[in-house]
């Protein structure tokens, strides 16, 4: 094998440990959104690249707006009867599924193995879905997220003040020697954009379902809503510590009745500031919609002896026993062959 | 074969046209970059997700910033003796050389499929790379596309108000049915990073060299000044269309005298208001080039008896013969066996 090649592999930890990965198809689309006009600005002339020649840039005019990015891999042979779209969270991307921060591999790839055709998507306004003028198209201003803030509020750390002495938690299993570079895959987000990026992920799944949607964080809001209002097009719902979920009607509630739903929690959430609330918010629920007929399945994973998980559960350490336990249940739900 | 999947794949053109694309790994990483402090803004306590837990957000504190995307997949068996490098252009992302508009493979597909380790980035401030706080991290501000702009000026349409009505260049090989779908892979950019992106592709460089660099557009001025800082880290350079160049000093110029470089250029180019002279830009760098004992190969594709190619040759509908070309040069220069 070739020197750089091995060295690359290497410091990306095993990912040849599983051997090769066969693709039928690998490719990106965008999704959904709308065009939006602006009027009234000044035209200017801009050198985009030094010493080149000037162009007139017009930003009055039509603008592509509110799509969302797909990333798709589609392994043979398949296995899962299902497409799985995976939805990332707030101030992140779909970079949230490939690789670890510390370079192994991450939910994407471990899918794929399992036979899953895995589609990794980019919200409205994150990543390689782009942004648009602010506040002349999407309303409000951007908000950015410090070095600090994951590492205080996704249960690194034990809360508020921990990051300025890197103190994690005891036996985190996130790697915490790779925290510097999971920051660099922080986006700005904005909180004025829920709509928009719910009507993208719904044309994902006119596009794509019936399929399995497996959410994390702030993905749980789009995940539990999309599903109310396109519940033909999914065949079950699995949230990793969602932070939103559905609407709470009974008509609403009564549209995730044949939906399984899986929901997973990770540690230290009691003796954290705010998990605890959110949780318990999750846990309502789940109560009413069980009450409505739906069929819930709750997993605290320190109960199952999985100890020391993070909100990014998909990049802990254990990433991969996590991904089991999803795996096994979707499986069990008919979902896999 | 399952319905959905097959009707994606119809949806997606002749992706099983070549076979199955076998991996030996895939995942991404994030390279490059600084922190950067803001100091003395407001504390905020935000809604992240409607009705959940308020969360104290202060923008004051550390920032990682400046870092690119970068993600790889590597094919078995290789046949590349380098790494190839794909760098995009301005107002775009990696997904330059993703699926096209109109859903064919793209380069990123086709390299692949030729047996090339391939690294597809997003540079610093576009797409997965995440964009920081301006002014106060990044000088100036963004600069937004319209959808007109990239059909007039990239020589989709016969320039300056041909996207009114839509009027192509008659014969061009841009899929121009699905130019609304193109400009949703539209991202914002600045004009003044241009020592943030270098500074990141170095890093890439550093990491992953020494390998072959292919660039796009504003990718040219990253993938010539790059390489001119560390010859030692480039095979060789392969420019589509550079809109930027190196720097002309006797010892810069000296730095690429033992890598080979090719230039591609498109159609239409004579009767556009602003590629002659960009073109004619290259043609004087090319020749201090030579003359400084450099070797630089210019394929004009009419030349070649291939006809109506845009800016965008990479997502032309005859894409895989212009990369073809690309691909024969490497062949030629004894970076492929």
């Amino acid at each position: 094998m070739r020197r750089w090649l091995l060295a690359m592999l290497l410091g990306a930890g095993p990912a040849l440990a599983d051997g090769p990965l066969s693709l039928s198809a690998m490719g990106s689309f965008h999704i959904g959104g709308r065009e939006a006009v602006v009027a009234g600005k000044v035209v200017k002339e801009v050198t985009l690249v030094p010493g080149s020649v000037p162009v007139r840039v017009d930003p009055n005019g039509t603008y592509q707006v509110e799509q969302l990015y797909v990333h798709y891999a589609i392994p043979a042979p398949l296995r899962g009867k299902a497409p799985l779209l995976l939805w990332h969270g707030g101030g992140l991307t779909g970079v949230t599924w490939e690789s670890t921060p510390d370079g192994r591999e991450g939910w994407q790839q471990y899918f794929l193995r399992q036979g899953w055709a895995v589609y990794v998507s980019d919200a409205v306004e994150r990543g390689r879905a782009g942004w648009a003028m602010y506040p002349e198209i999407t309303a409000g201003e951007p908000l950015f997220l410090t070095k600090a803030d994951p590492w205080e509020r996704f249960r690194i750390g034990p809360g508020l003040g921990s990051y300025r002495t890197r103190t994690a938690l005891p036996g985190t299993q996130f790697p915490v020697e790779a925290y510097d570079h999971f920051t660099r895959q922080l986006v700005p987000r904005w909180t004025t954009s829920d709509q928009a990026i719910l009507a993208a992920y719904r044309a994902e799944l006119e596009k794509l379902g019936p399929a399995v949607v497996l959410a994390h964080s702030q993905g749980g809001l789009f995940a539990f809503r999309a599903a109310q209002a396109l519940p033909a097009k999914v065949r079950a719902l699995v949230l990793i510590e969602p932070s939103g979920f559905g609407e709470p009607t009974p008509e609403a509630l009564a549209a995730l009745r044949d939906i399984p739903v899986l929901a997973l929690y990770g540690d230290f959430i009691d003796q954290d500031a705010r998990w605890p609330q959110i949780r318990q918010r999750g846990l309502d629920f789940y109560s009413r919609l069980r009450a409505a007929g739906g069929s819930v399945d709750v997993i605290a994973l320190p109960e199952r002896g999985i100890a020391g998980n993070s909100h990014m559960m998909m990049m802990d350490r254990n990433n991969r026993a996590v991904a089991q336990l999803v795996q096994d249940w979707l499986a069990a739900k008919g979902l896999w062959e």
